[in-house]
């Protein structure tokens, strides 16, 4: 029989209740005809819970320790989704991550999967069961216990799709599917049949939340089809796959946008051909993202450096640039806040070089300066203020014809 | 170096803070020059919220994830405690029931361990760590998740001890140690220096509810020295071992007593061969405990039988008994609740034949009519009516001079 991965995150799973609705739409699977493998993480807010407790004792936990301690999360959620499989009568049952053969590297708090057992997973669903199992985690080749990091549990529930050749794995979320843009804020948004990897992996990385790009990489390594759905409504969601061939004629597929954003302009570093990966060294060592980066010429010695982060780490990356002053030679700083980055994202821009330059002309048309620039080659982002986002993302909306196919789709 | 064993329940470990207090208390221990294994249960309510959710999901859950679900309880607090340690610069890691190798019977909700592969947990000694093992739980040879049941984490220390060959067993608990009786009803009642292995299990299954006795049996079978102790406090607690050597002129060493006890009896019940076993077979089958037995021969023909059972469990009794009635062949049923059990325990029975004659003299003299009575080799037990119980106790405690050595102990 064909396997279906199913993974419910910690919204889907938030409540006994919850639980309860997720066990229907289980059966709803099974009833198909399906064999079904399901993939939980902790429900809603305990991993804040027991972040909390960790933090009530050290300000620097263990890294073995949080694995521990987080990993209980997903392992109150297996044993949950069960039982209330179980009462439906249907016949199931849970792993933990080692449980289910999950080997990882030997790191704490970001592991990667090295590799999956799958035999008992097999033999359970040979016997008829639905095998629920804890995602975010897995086990080294010591016996520790290991968490993936961020969006781990999308990881597993691809990984395990991958492991045991499923047809499909389908991403149950708080959101009916991946739509052109964000629909709390553009009303115009319409949700999309499909998506290429590569779209959703620049859609992922812009924010657009639904779906954590580490699990998108690992479908597109492995051609594990997606398909990112609402856990509470029947609608069928957005497909994920190696070619979106529905809606082709689309040159944009979507656009993802985020406030917050701060500019940070170095003046005056000397124009050595280290400059560059010193300064960005500097920064990474200090967890500091940086995203747009900008370099412009002023003169025969000097350059001046803009790049673009998130507002919330100004303080801490003008603090790690002015304590490596010595070393980096720069002049002085300035910094510009309040901005916010509008990109539009298309596999089809490749073979349409004007994509840019309309998108361009959109802001120019309404109004809004374009302060930074960085392309791709299925996308373009741009840094504006952020009062006009909103706007923008509108007028692309409309330039590029998103909102166009939305009866199609009723 | 000697390795001590510690053992910390739910209430011991029941917040952030009191888990920051037993990281000293094992830091004490250590600076002692002791190799130290921690044995935690989980944080103080975490079990009950664990079965609340369990219940609304299903009525009868599925003990295997029973299992799977109650067990995160403790791994949490292994966690949070090794942190607690790390903060203190204590070189510790924790361990899982599986991590530590404890291996049980491929039963749900009641496992016994079989064995304990201590290779991991030694080498971690050896490098100069605290083990910090979650209490309660193991593996079975599937690889699934069992739990121990009641006194589980009293059990898991004890065998870690055994198998470790630790040179103690230090259970720590929210009383400073064993009693002679209850002080929470007699103020008489004074702390035990020593007591043996079958006294406190007497106590112990007589409801004095310090130790599991399981884990008292466990302790016995493989010599491993018990401390009963506060984890609040530092004064020395009472220790279980072989020969109590100590206070040896003490013919009664402690008063068990227990209310809410009903006395059920069964009239004109045929007098064959099997009609005991049949009644209590019955019964058991239900999951009633009946403690005292009494029976009465009546007539050629027929035989009254009397027996004691908590109160609570009454109702459950009549209906089994009633249901079985075409088959027990009894005439009537008659009860009687409103009593109590009072127990007279101590080794130094044995050879002192009349402690059972002084017993009843001490309730004639107090005015107190003595129902039942069951008596073994350490232990006199009598049911009395509930509201005479603590003035029996008193009485007892006086007459068998239980509150004389309190001065000795100071």
């Amino acid at each position: 029989m064909p396997i279906i991965v199913q993974k419910f995150g910690g919204t889907s799973v938030g409540s006994v209740t919850k639980i309860k609705n997720v066990a229907r739409r289980v059966m709803e699977e099974v009833e198909r005809g399906n064999d079904v493998v399901v993939v939980v993480s902790a429900m809603g807010k305990t991993t804040d819970e027991l972040v909390t407790m960790a933090k009530e004792i050290t300000d620097n936990p263990s890294k073995r320790e949080m694995d521990m301690l987080l990993s209980t999360g997903e392992q109150v959620t297996i044993s949950l989704l069960t039982m209330a499989l179980l009462e439906q009568g249907q016949q199931t049952i849970s792993f933990t991550g080692w449980q289910a053969g999950i080997q990882t590297e030997a790191v704490h708090g970001n592991a990667r999967i090295l590799q999956i057992d799958t035999k008992r997973m097999e033999a359970e669903l040979q016997a008829g069961k639905v095998v629920v199992v804890a995602g975010f985690q897995g086990i080294d080749e010591e016996g520790n216990i290991t968490t993936l990091g961020r969006g781990g549990s999308d990881t597993t529930a691809v990984a395990l799709a991958a492991a045991l050749k499923a047809q499909r794995c389908d991403i149950y979320t708080d959101v009916t599917g991946v739509f052109t843009t964000d629909p709390r804020y553009i009303k115009e948004a319409r949700k999309l049949l499909s998506i290429s990897y590569d779209e959703m992996l620049e859609l992922a990385n812009l924010g657009a939340g639904v779906l954590h790009p580490r699990a998108v990489e690992f479908a597109k390594n492995y051609h594990i089809p997606l398909e990112v759905r609402s856990s509470m409504e029947k609608e069928s969601g957005t497909i994920i796959e190696e070619d979106a061939t529905m809606e082709e004629n689309l040159i944009v597929r979507g656009i993802a946008f985020e406030d917050k954003i701060t500019r940070v302009t170095v003046f005056g570093l000397p124009r050595t051909l280290s400059t560059l990966s010193t300064i960005f060294t500097t920064l990474a060592k200090h967890h500091i993202n940086v995203d747009i980066i900008i370099q412009t010429m002023t003169s025969e010695e000097t350059t001046n450096l803009s790049f673009s982060i998130k507002s919330e780490v100004l303080q801490e990356a003008l603090q790690v640039l002015e304590s490596n002053k010595p070393n980096l030679e720069f002049e002085r700083i300035e910094t510009e806040d309040g901005l916010a980055k509008v990109s539009i994202v298309g596999s089809g821009m490749v073979s349409n070089p004007g994509v840019a330059a309309e998108m361009f002309e959109v802001m120019a048309n309404t109004g809004i300066q374009v302060k930074m620039v960085s392309t791709s080659e299925i996308k373009v982002s741009t840094v504006i203020n952020e009062q006009e986002m909103v706007k923008a993302v509108e007028a692309l909306h409309v330039a590029f014809n998103l909102g166009a196919h939305s009866k199609a789709l009723a």
